[in-house]
């Protein structure tokens, strides 16, 4: 067993569905597939505990209590249901809560299902409900939505670092790249660097080869404790470390907008609990929603200087056999970006390269995966740190 | 300390608002009250973590991802924050997360903030929001309201039973009588038994001196190992067990639509985790959202036979020195029912009894204290068991 697992909670099942658009499928039969495929992968019937990350059930399709309801759809009735939110960080807290439940000893097995239907919704009803993530009263309040958002961030870091539009291609490039070749990713087509400029713009300067696809998708993972993992199953994954912090929802409340000071909490506590540090990561799964997150992520937690998370892009260094390979299954950009269900995704994710089955996404070698979920701008940010 | 503290958690701190229409204040104002009251209560400037309990703030404000927001509005930037929902057990829901937490060592200290901002919108828009708390496809579409199927359920338990409306009087009554005495409660009128059954009606047989009023409010507690709470305060109080468990959304999916089988689970969960019974309870505050939600809760753990729990009211052992003390507050029915905080008001109640603080409510000899929470139709229920 690891010697960093400092929680003693490790993956025992996994499961996931194809991100897109899922138009014939309600909420409760996305998260059912999902949660079937985790359950047949640990060789369980039932958990003691069913946590599930949504972001805007309540929103977009006027259900409320998830908890229960997916419990109940799963065939577990009466087993104990809760829902989490946090925004798009809503998967990964659903985590981190699961890892607390299993830590306190009150529960042995514990399903986490992030699930998210987002494509019911188009246009104005789209960008209101994804305003909810941000201060309502003074960012939604007056027109701002998270890409909004982003990309008054992005021309800031532009103006600041002095880069151009272009320098960011490459985190869209390799996010193809490696979506292309995953049989769950939202989008599976190539895109080229001298093209990725001149995209028709999103928000000024964002654009659609910049910003992630919300797309439909539930993935599912079910934890126990280490020891009883080692019986269960060949390849159970550790959780060295789960960390969340906050920031404030509004960007204007924030004494650097172009600093991400929660990602940077989350992932100092992830690291110093399990006496890790940046250089010990071997792949990394982040939240990028628009590239300018993916480089502010990279800055925040010690994998780049302020101003230079682009370069790690720029210089070609986080393909799969690259110094630090990145959204290595697609990431938001290619797999899709399924809300409440993307920080659930990226444990799979996770789980997959550590036990070897990432197939044509493999990272070889990889011992140390990390995974950060942000909500909104970075209000809130969960990392998780796994190991063999 | 309790030998039955099996959690070894305990609540050091404790804050509420009164449950009133509190048009001139936003759910983040709201909460503020609740969180400075508890953190003022318990001697702490901060805490490791705060878990929001809250049912419909996307829906109602579109204002999600509370977690961050209300940890930064209340001076704790960075803290990890998350919000927890299932309907209006969203409260007790956090609570139980919070539990787990502190239980799991992995946090010192984690505050749990219910808060509900619900009066801003009223008619059909209050239906349809409360309307995500059943299920959606099944009963929601077809117009079905929380309300209406509690009067569905009372309607057939009026029938199996042959109880007639006015036997529920006394649920009421007491509720009233000991709202009256509580200055945060949103009714402090007395109502009269020969009244009741006359009250306008709001869905059939459901009537206005029966359905809880929903209500705006934010309810606050903070807690900690039990080892530190003894040094911290000078009255902890330690939660003696926290259970979950849920039922099908849907009624009609029910084997039985007269049974809580989720409160019963986890009330007999509850029991046998803490090593106690229903003849230990000195005083319970239960769901009574509708008189005959409160009589299938009395029945469902154990406190009466089944079709037996309008008696304890009817024989009026439910007063604030009867055999077993019911909404000593108020209840939902007098106090308010502020949906997803609902849960943490009644821990407070609890905390505030076990003190010997709750003045002209107090229950003498209050020792062990039960609260239960119920989300939508009963289809999520969370019991736990405080002692001193």
């Amino acid at each position: 067993m690891n010697k960093n697992n400092v929680t003693n909670v490790s993956i025992v099942g996994i499961g996931q569905t194809p991100v897109a658009e899922h138009w014939n499928l309600s909420v409760r039969h996305l998260a059912l597939q999902a949660m079937r495929a985790a359950l047949e992968d640990a060789g369980l019937e039932s958990v003691d505990a069913v946590i599930v990350g949504n972001a805007l059930g309540g929103v977009i399709s006027n259900q409320n209590h998830l908890g229960a309801l997916l419990t109940d759809f799963a065939g577990m009735r009466g087993v104990e249901g809760v829902r989490v939110e946090g925004a798009d960080a809503s998967g990964g807290l659903a985590l981190h809560q699961g890892v607390m439940m299993i830590a306190s000893g009150l529960a042995q097995t514990v399903m986490i299902i992030g699930v998210e239907k987002v494509t019911d919704v188009v246009g104005s009803d789209r960008m209101s409900a994804l305003a909810t993530f941000l201060d309502t009263d003074y960012e939604s309040a007056q027109g701002a939505t998270p890409v909004g958002m982003a990309a008054l961030i992005m021309r800031r870091y532009m103006h600041e670092y002095g880069v151009q539009l272009s320098d960011f291609a490459n985190f869209s490039v390799n996010a193809h790249t490696n979506g292309a070749r995953n049989a769950n990713a939202m989008f599976r087509n190539l895109i080229k660097a001298d093209r990725f400029a001149s995209a028709p713009v999103v928000a000024d300067p964002v654009n659609l080869f910049d910003a992630a696809p919300e797309g439909d998708g539930a993935a599912a993972v079910i934890l126990t404790n280490s020891e009883r993992a080692a019986d269960m199953v060949p390849h159970p994954v550790a959780i060295l470390a789960s960390t969340v912090a906050s920031d404030a929802l509004a960007v204007h409340d924030r004494p650097d907008p172009l600093f991400l000071s929660a990602a940077n909490l989350s992932a100092s506590r992830a690291f110093e609990r399990a006496e890790l540090a940046p250089r010990d990561v071997d792949m990394l799964e982040l939240h990028d929603a628009t590239t300018v997150m993916a480089a502010l992520s990279l800055e925040a937690c010690g994998f780049a200087a302020r101003g230079e998370g682009w370069k790690l892009a720029a210089e070609n260094k986080i393909g799969l056999s690259g110094q630090l390979p990145l959204s290595t299954f697609g990431g938001l950009k290619a797999r899709g970006n399924p809300l409440g269900a993307t920080g659930v995704y990226q444990a799979v994710e996770a789980a997959l390269q550590l036990r070897g089955e990432a197939g044509e996404n493999q990272v070889v070698e990889a011992q140390v995966v990390m995974t950060q979920n942000l909500g909104g701008t970075g209000s809130t940010a969960v990392t998780h740190l796994f190991g063999k």
